[in-house]
């Protein structure tokens, strides 16, 4: 292909995002450049402000462009509640169900010792640093810290470690998201595993 | 969520790609803020720069940096034959064959009524003017236009309202691609319509 330099240049950044292989990228490039310019630089600026402004919640870890985040800073929160999640995504999933009103720690990542992913790489010091003190002087402190990992097997270990390690915390109780079978579905299409996991926290 | 706001304007920028929806664009967007964020840079600039330096072929209207992209500048080509395409993506598989020394026109884009695509909106009188005259004085006029728009009914349509505006032309022949069976395929998988032009095509 007689390409542009500045188009193969386009393409191979466009291959950085994940799930985008050449093809797509291909197909990104050809679509700003012949429909939507304007949508190109909004595109170019919002990566430059976004890259420049965004950091990590102190506190929390979560994406912030102040030092500590909104959720962390709302004094209506229950400050002695921890909810370990491991993405801003996974904790948008949480505050969505509106049944959760204490705080979060995000782990941005999960280990996965395959990938050489070990526990620095994600913040499990940071957590712990987190539990080990309050938030603020004179704040409560972390009561209970509740493992919402994902079911998945990296996710399992995660919330496996981290339970390991608050072991002898008599003061920090350690729960667990509920396994069981997903609300509106029939028992015939549940894997088992699942139900056998619902079947032995039965209630 | 409590999103940071240039988060949530990067989020949306990349909602503009095509094929990208909500769910992709966060996964995008923490992706490059946590893991990749000289990619993310690295693409704020690729942007910038095709935008402003990505124009059109004045001869075949494809993407180019220069005022003629080097396809219509090689000497070695044969310039009495104009292949017709869609994207330049298409361009590059006609290229990848090797069959075809020719010249190309690329529409950007196909006929589609229903979306309100008309001739206007493609080169379509661009393709005409082309044809009309030779790309610089003193070279060799078009005698053939090979119409390799898509086997879609968009394609197929806007190659036949090129074949029909040509149809005067009685000094410019005009052809399509052959349908037929693609190489290497096996007649009981291949679809029935296939099957039938291939038949009327026989030689």
């Amino acid at each position: 292909m007689a390409e542009t330099h500045s188009l193969e240049l386009l393409v191979q950044a466009l291959r950085r995002l994940p799930g985008v292989g050449v093809k797509s990228a291909q197909r990104m490039a050809f679509h700003l450049l012949q429909h939507d310019r304007d949508g190109a630089l909004q595109l170019a600026r919002a990566l430059e402000h976004a890259t420049a402004s965004v950091k990590h919640c102190s506190l929390c870890h979560t994406f912030t462009e102040d030092d500590v985040c909104p959720t962390c800073k709302d004094p209506r929160r229950d400050r002695t509640q921890l909810c370990v999640v491991e993405t801003p995504a996974d904790q948008a999933a949480m505050e969505r169900t509106g049944a959760y009103k204490g705080l979060f720690f995000v782990l941005m990542g999960k280990l996965s010792p395959l990938d050489g992913v070990g526990p620095r790489d994600i913040g499990l010091q940071k957590l712990f640093d987190r539990i080990a003190a309050p938030a603020a002087p004179g704040e409560p402190e972390v009561r209970e810290v509740i493992l919402a990992t994902n079911f998945t097997a990296e996710g399992e270990t995660t919330a496996h470690v981290i339970a390991q390690a608050l072991k002898g915390r008599t003061d920090v109780q350690v729960t667990r998201l509920a396994r069981g079978v997903p609300v509106g579905s029939e028992l015939e299409y549940v894997d088992l595993g699942t139900i056998a996991h619902a079947l032995v926290d039965r209630r």
